[in-house]
């Protein structure tokens, strides 16, 4: 069965019968990566292109890694050596990337809505590798898959997601698949930097981290941007990671059994302990794995529905 | 038939039987582009370096993905990471590329004559993607090639280029190939952008944009560098796109059957309005398409020769 | 027979029969580049990251070029743009590369002891090519292998290895593996570029070079760093250049079948004259045309030994 769609871009898009689909179809292509030889032919021949107006190592290594792995042709763009410094519109840019017969152009962009302007002019199938504070989708797929693997069923669970989710796109996708799910998502932070109003997204909100993480069954730690503290989101990165870093004494108010993620790049012994971001209750690692998965899964998936 | 030559320095030492050669290689390699699997075995083993001492994205991408689609390994060399800032000559860096087995070395350089320079000393094939103002002999041919697949033939066409025509590589290249081919050639921008003496390349000069229009087949307007204003060619961007912007009006001075082109990336509302640069005559995109068909055919054309 | 090792991270760590495996090894890959078809599929479906915390076109080139020929898919991570600005440890880094199942891993860092540091973390194989002023065992390897095919034995030669051996990781690569063969090696340069205690690694010291110089089969020239001047560890470019630079006179006093050798990139006229470096007795190109082979052998044999 294909995705019906042309382009990744949100996850509140996706049904959950669209991302059993893509779940199921990465646990299969994750067993790909542990062979002898890491490859398989499904998208020998197609074109993916990474436009990255914004660096990111690890997302675009993911994205690179996953479409070598299915034997596509891989080309990397960044913004730092394009055409955007010599005033190009983004829209010329894309369309001349597609010209040259792209089937995928993955972008990351700090505006929102940058992907869903691309999707709506190319044919390309156009991929969220996150978009300003807005979303990044291939993120919240594989928290949900790394969920879905270690507790089996996402409904019902107790989810409490801290840091900065003012700015977090991690956090806006997570939010959006948690709740279609069924969890009960918490989440908590400085109130400078919790939006107003994050209620109608079906989440509650707490100010007050130990209160919070009582009963978790997962902690979704998100990363301090430390320039965020010169902006004046909060006083000290002494008193947030005081308030609000996952430690040893605060782990253990949460369920025996609970899983600690992190989207990364961590700041150690600011928003996470190392003795917990190496202890037993951490996935953050699966994440990384999963999330090369989810990425050669939605390739796939895209590229079988364009031939339907 | 093999292109019986070992580089592609300039346009001016193409034959126009060799021209006609890499064009229609050109047209059969572009239908590769749009096949489901888009890529031929021919350059398979096969080693290409991008060496490019200046930043250029769409070039080198379309080089690249050149390269990829004929299954050769690409490898891109970019001037801020190389040897070059550590005081090493271009022919050594050059030398040192050759030693590991290159097949061809693609090089762009703000320096006239570096590729020539570099042809004379290497094995490899030395494809020029632009040296300074004088050549940039693929963008030439992929020109020749969308007017040649639009106008069936290019003698006797009108042919005004626009703008900068002092610092322009893509003028000098265009100029050579379509003066070969029998076009009438008109340049026309601010006289400080103009050359003197350019009348000897067989072309006609024009001062007045309006003038210069009446009856064009093809227009071919060039991207304005805005660092030029600062440097004293002409006085500012606004009047610059008064006098040489090519918009409506002016446009219905052409023919009606005009093509307008453009080497990218555009400055919208500048040397080009974005009605036309979206509109019926513009051919701006598939410039892009040829351009990959053109280096597809240059690789393979001096890949074949080369085993002769 | 495989190498019995998961990593490669010094000279000093490898056995007389480890090293003549990998050369021996080098040698039948050489051949490779030298085909129409310049590529086999020893590696195909494997994952190389090369991690660059310092930029180094020609190394990353090399190492590149190794994977691309053995099939393998290679990622290039470089410092500029990875997570190490983001304040990720290199653990983090690594170990993040390394759940996306890469297996290999080659590391340049401007620390000595980061390539052990990940290596004893790490599953994937680990490939030094260059640490601080500690090591660069593929150098090290590149320049056994140029001796000994062209003067057939090492063992008795008496080298001579000139510059900044404080600084540089290329002078205690091939000093270990020199010594290990039973080479005579004999350092000489200005003596604040001297480490002190240098003679119990088995060399012999001189400060003046026209003495050092008298029979020497082998001239190993290292790379002068510019900046070094600045930080006053010599008066002038131009006196280095007098009392250490080699040129003809001096390469008069060596033995006449004298080979000389340099890391690259070269300072032409400082510590080389370019009559030399391009002279009948430099063998620098061939280095290059080694370090490829031998890359290809050590990541085929790591390969190999990781199988059984």
């Amino acid at each position: 069965m294909p995705l019906k769609r042309k382009d990744i871009l949100s996850i509140d898009a996706l049904s959950c019968e669209e991302i059993d689909l893509i779940l199921q179809t990465a646990e299969s292509f994750k067993e790909v990566s542990t062979r002898d030889i890491k490859k398989v032919p499904a998208l020998r021949g197609k074109t993916i292109i990474n436009l990255f107006f914004e660096p990111s190592t690890r997302t675009r290594t993911s994205f690179e890694l996953a479409g070598k792995r299915l034997s596509a042709d891989v080309i990397n763009i960044s913004a730092a050596s394009s055409s955007a410094v010599k005033n190009e519109t983004i829209l010329d840019t894309a369309r001349n990337i597609e010209a040259m017969h792209s089937d995928f152009i993955v972008v990351r962009h700090s505006a929102s809505g940058v992907p869903q302007l691309l999707a709506g002019v190319l044919r390309s199938a156009v991929i969220n590798a996150g978009d300003g504070a807005h979303q990044h989708p291939s993120q919240g797929l594989l928290d949900l898959m790394t969920i879905k693997e270690k507790k089996g069923e996402i409904k019902g669970l107790k989810v409490v997601i801290v840091g900065d989710i003012l700015h977090s796109r991690v956090a806006r996708s997570d939010i959006q698949g948690l709740v279609k799910y069924g969890a009960e998502v918490c989440v908590v932070g400085p109130p400078t930097l919790i939006p107003s109003g994050i209620e109608r997204w079906g989440v509650k909100v707490s100010l007050h981290m130990d209160e919070a993480l009582v009963g978790a069954d997962i902690i979704i730690v998100l990363r301090l941007q430390l320039e965020r503290q010169s902006r004046g989101f909060f006083p000290t990165l002494r008193e947030y990671a005081m308030l609000y870093g996952l430690n040893q004494n605060r782990l253990n108010l949460a369920d025996p059994e609970v899983l600690v993620m992190h989207p990364g790049p961590i700041n150690r012994g600011i928003e996470l302990s190392s003795e917990i971001a190496d202890g037993l209750s951490s996935v953050i690692l699966d994440q990384v794995t999963n999330g090369l998965a989810v990425r050669m899964a939605l390739f796939f998936l895209l590229s079988e529905g364009s031939q339907h």
